[in-house]
């Protein structure tokens, strides 16, 4: 008899983008992708879906250079919190008990193989939308915005990192997550991983990182209802002036309708189609893309942007396209007032 | 702190749809809902949605009358399967084991206080598609099918029965269900709920038999990709003189873009909108609708049909609509030889 | 040989919608259905659908009670419109001509047997968008607002009227209109007329008004690009709070998958699919809908509400949820100044 | 005053589509695309959509290589016609009368500059489907298929041709066409044009063939209702193996919505999303792209594949991916016999 699977985590919670050019960053997010705003902090502005239950689902930092602050996963249980901070005590990864953040109680902070920073929490704060954001049906925590791409919920994030395998492991072993598809180099590398603690096909993906850097990050992904809504998404991201990376078209890979832009600061956003592909099994059987399969393109044929396999924040190497060339002598601003986002 | 919560089920397998018509019923869920066989047994066949990840979803039974023979979820391992086990025995809804049935291992059996038939199994068969049935990506269980409504997966059920909360306290206790919604009226009787062991806002609903009438089905439910692809099955269903009895249309209680028809053995079937809606939190707070709220209608103001409130298999009354009324001479017939269904 | 049909009328440009609740009504169109402010005149707000490729298509007048001023048709060419006059002149339909109003050159005013006023013009105004405004292709009258419900442009109206026969020859002997479908009833009577002068299926259409009150309006409609924008834009009305009459559900005369709300004002709006079908036959056979075929209800079975058949404005009797009802105190008002608009 | 516009021509009523692999194009047409047969003759066999109105709307004839043997516009009236037979008459592009087709009448038929085959006629049959075709609704051709793309009605066609400029003055003054839209090189040679006889923003283009081979085809195009169903339609094609070339995706010139493949006899074929745009302006002013707007690539960012610039039927040469290089050898089989086409 196999043993059990590890249930200790729901979902993911919440991440920390950090921008270079906060101004334009929470513009972005609030006028074209359809964000609310839900609270300021020191140099970070609070924001959310309108299908998201939590107070918010990213932090947006102001910072000298783009990138990812943390990223945070629910338990289930408080009680579940506790497994996994149990298991993490003394593992090298751990970083010890933070006091929490607008929005969310205390917090284990731990580190993957490659730096990234990953909190663990399960006390949160439910949305309470002010009278003019309620909804008409109270089973919706927020009104639609009807404001630009009308992003519903967080769904997934995705960085880069150096040894793929050694942060697989890490995320199987000590926060008990499902690998639900994987790409597999001829010489048996593990160049990408993508995994489930819930649901969904994937709560995050892992990529590896081909400038040897560690800690980067690749995109994060808000979901939409409908492949519909991601070809307007297009449309909209086209009418603002938002540099589009690639898409929208299919992965092969997890087939997420996908579609990549770079946001103000470098960070890349994707948008995709959101929940009509879910892993029920509770023993799914990890797909393992080889690199022959990996090199007839995406799912329809399109080959993929050179930049989608370089580029990531914060930048090393820049792709010809991305904003942050043109756009160099800003960065070295750091912004360390709120009150100048407005 | 509060309990941590059963985590034992995985989600819904299957569901015994009996049909006193079962050719008409056969080539209704072949041709028209577009799924595919893949078994035969005695007076059974066995159907399945293209991304299914089971050999079966549906057990299609000849029969005397329409109505629901059994459904079944799936435990996330073995371990689980024995505690829920553990938990029914000698509570007096305990059946037994069976042996099991084409596509799955041994089951337990027990029943809700109405008498409906719900079975246990964790050993399954994973669908094995035959050459031309091969999907391009090998992430999907069976190649779409391009065929009528093309429906993706089994998504959910609905059974109607006498004493709601008692069901309610038997799916909460004995197998660890979640309540995320119901309707609760003005003198405290609980007349529907929706509950769900998965991120899926609901895996099953109950709702009222104003008959009094025990043991009887309302509906089943395939899942569809968008909003899009529920009016494009309802075109579908006019154009094959399949009856539709209400949708397309949002019902305000989960949110679920809803087209209700009839399968030609009299048994109401549902295509719904898949997935955008998902439920993340793991401590979800139940969303109670009151008598008053559920006068308003549907989410967009329809008024609901008559025949929901009435209609269920075995039939008691009928609706003004049904076929059933008009055909009813045919359900006599009781087919037992499975090669007149073609 | 058959006779040529007379090909001088291009569409339908523009229609004046007359509000006692101006700011409201003013509110609902720019806010809820996205639409753009292209100028102001005396009591007059013009505006437009970002695809619309005049000035206007939408006049909104300040008046003590809601219904529709006029309504005009572009001709192919001046000399069409010159035709067209002097087949009007003398005929008793006839009323002269205007100077033009913001966004079109002289017009010539004439109304159908059941006093509508309809304006014919050649002489328009392109569309020029402020900066903010401009597309990102130049192929596009003005950038795509994502707000609300992003109406597309301005697809066809519906008048009632006494004696339907009466204006179909009207339209037919004087402006050419081909009659695409209408409804016959068993006694001969004609119930309803759908007429086109251009591609689509219908520029509009009259449906007979069972109060025998002449020179009363049904309703103005925009088109979405898909019957999926249509299910969105519900979701929006429920949001806003605007009443939603009926829909989305598919008609089955013209096949129109329909959404009909009311405006602040009392009138009738709806969004509808545009474009799918097309009358490319230039020599279009009549679809003609019996008294029994009509019984049937729309394409899926939905029944018609009652108030579809009876409400229009102005007003004569009420139907059960109409908003005037309750507001019915506050149309004595006449807003005379537009500055308390906003 | 501006002198009329020629309106003699309703719509592209049909093409003749070479191909050197009958019996699989056949199969890709009628079980991948969804189109009907609708007759026989010779070494062809008449096929149309769900919503064409004539018996046929493509002719696919066997033929030693693949490409275009003619295509037809439909006339508005015999008088029309007639118009545009005197205009062609001694011009050096007419051919002369022939005695019609299956499913037309007498048809003129005159050459472009290019030598490609151009057909007049008015006479038509309109499509009567047998009972097992009836449609639900009867203001629809056909009942809707249920069946792989689904393809809705003939949209539009592409020649390539050597000299732009010669063919757009042809159908300007010969046909009555009006140039939509149109690339215009630095040096002022004309690169591609598009033109409308209906308000369908094109009903046929032409670009220009780098070759300097003459009377070559680059695509037909058959519309579907949204951008959702397009992507569906990729889904479909990828399924049954289908060469994707392009998309889906949307082109700046137009904002199609498109997808182009090849289908098996080595034509390029496109579905695209039909009619939500539409030129109802009797004066458009024609869209003039440049050449450093064309290098910008599609609408949304995406570089057009290399193939959609020089692969044309009958090819000359070959892009890597077309199917046609593997099967170079089967090409010199003439299929002359139309029993052996299943």
């Amino acid at each position: 008899m196999l043993p059990e699977p590890i249930l200790d985590l729901a979902h993911l919670g919440h991440m920390e983008l950090l921008t270079p050019k906060p101004d334009e960053s929470l513009r972005f997010f609030i006028d074209v992708m359809g964000m609310t705003e839900s609270g300021r902090q020191g140099n970070s502005v609070y924001l959310r879906g309108w299908d998201d239950y939590e107070r918010h689902t990213l932090k947006l930092t102001a910072a000298k250079l783009p990138g990812m602050g943390h990223f945070a996963f629910r338990a289930r249980s408080q009680q579940a919190l506790e497994r996994r901070v149990a298991a993490l005590k003394s593992s090298g990864f751990d970083l010890g008990w933070t006091d929490g953040d607008v929005g969310h109680g205390p917090a284990f902070l731990c580190q993957d193989p490659d730096g990234h920073k990953v909190e663990l929490y399960f006390e949160t704060e439910w949305y309470d939308p002010p009278p003019e954001l309620r909804p008409a049906l109270k089973n919706q925590a927020q009104r639609f915005p009807g404001r630009g791409v009308n992003v519903r919920r967080l769904d997934h994030l995705n960085c880069l990192a150096v040894d793929i395998r050694a942060n697989r492991e890490f995320f199987e072993n000590y926060l008990g997550f499902r690998l639900t598809e994987q790409i597999v180099l001829n010489d048996g590398t593990e160049a990408a991983m993508w995994m489930a603690c819930s649901n969904k096909s994937y709560d995050f993906a892992y990529t590896q990182d081909h400038t040897g850097t560690k800690g980067r990050f690749h995109h994060v992904t808000y979901a939409l209802d409908s492949r519909g809504s991601v070809l307007r998404a297009a449309d909209i991201f086209m009418e603002n002036g938002v540099f589009i990376e690639s898409g929208p078209h299919k992965h092969a890979v997890q087939q997420t309708f996908f579609l990549y832009v770079y946001e103000p600061g470098g960070n890349r956003v994707e948008v995709a189609n959101a929940g009509a592909r879910l892993i029920l099994a509770p023993d799914w059987k990890t797909i393992r893309w080889t690199e022959k399969e990996r090199k007839r393109g995406q799912a329809w044929g399109m080959k993929t942007t050179e930049s989608f396999h370089t580029y990531g924040t914060p930048p090393v190497e820049m792709p010809a396209h991305a904003p942050l060339v043109e756009e160099e002598e800003d960065t070295s601003l750091v912004v360390t007032n709120l009150d100048s986002w407005f």
